[in-house]
C-alpha cells in the first residue's frame, strides 16, 4: 500500500501533515510515515500536529526504527549507516 | 528507574551509546532512552549503534512518541510544544 505511504523530507511540517489528512479523507484507514536521519524528528512533529490539532480519532499503531544504506555523495566511498523510522497510524 | 534512563542530546553518539553499554554492562535488563526535538534523530542512532555494533542481545522493547511543553527561550513568551521519543531497550 505504498499510495498511503507518506515520507518525510525537509520541507515544512504542515506540508506533511496535510498529506497525512489528504490521505485520511480518501478512505484510508492506515497510513505510514517514514522518515531517515536528520528528518526523523519532523516526521514525529508530522504525527503529533495530525493526532493532536486535525484528526484525534488517529492512533499511532506501531512506531519501528532501523538502519538504511545509503548511497555517500562523495563518488566512489563506500555505503554509508542512516537511521529510520516507520510510523503507523490508524484511523 | 531513573537510573536506567539515558537522555540523548547534543553530545556525539558514541557518548551516549558508553552510557547504554555501562549501564547494561552494570546489570540492568531494561534501559529507557529519551530525546526531545532535533536530539531524536540522534536518540534512534544511538539505539542502532548499541544493538549493531557491540550489544546483538539487545532488543527494542517499545518506542513511544509524544509531545513535551517547553519554555520558549524568549522571555514573556508562551510555552511551546516538543516533539520527544522514548525507546525501551530490553537485553
Amino acid at each position: 500500500m505504498s499510495e498511503n505511504t507518506v515520507f518525510v523530507g525537509a520541507k515544512p511540517v504542515m506540508n506533511y501533515v496535510l498529506a497525512c489528512i489528504t490521505i485520511f479523507h480518501s478512505g484510508a484507514k492506515e497510513i505510514s510515515v517514514k522518515a531517515r536521519g536528520r528528518a526523523i524528528s519532523r516526521a514525529i512533529d508530522v504525527v503529533e500536529v495530525v493526532r493532536r490539532r486535525f484528526l484525534p480519532d488517529v492512533k499511532v499503531k506501531s512506531v519501528g526504527i532501523g538502519t538504511d544504506q545509503r548511497a555517500s555523495q562523495e563518488e566512489g566511498s563506500a555505503l554509508t549507516n542512516v537511521s529510520s523510522i516507520e510510523i503507523i497510524l490508524q484511523r
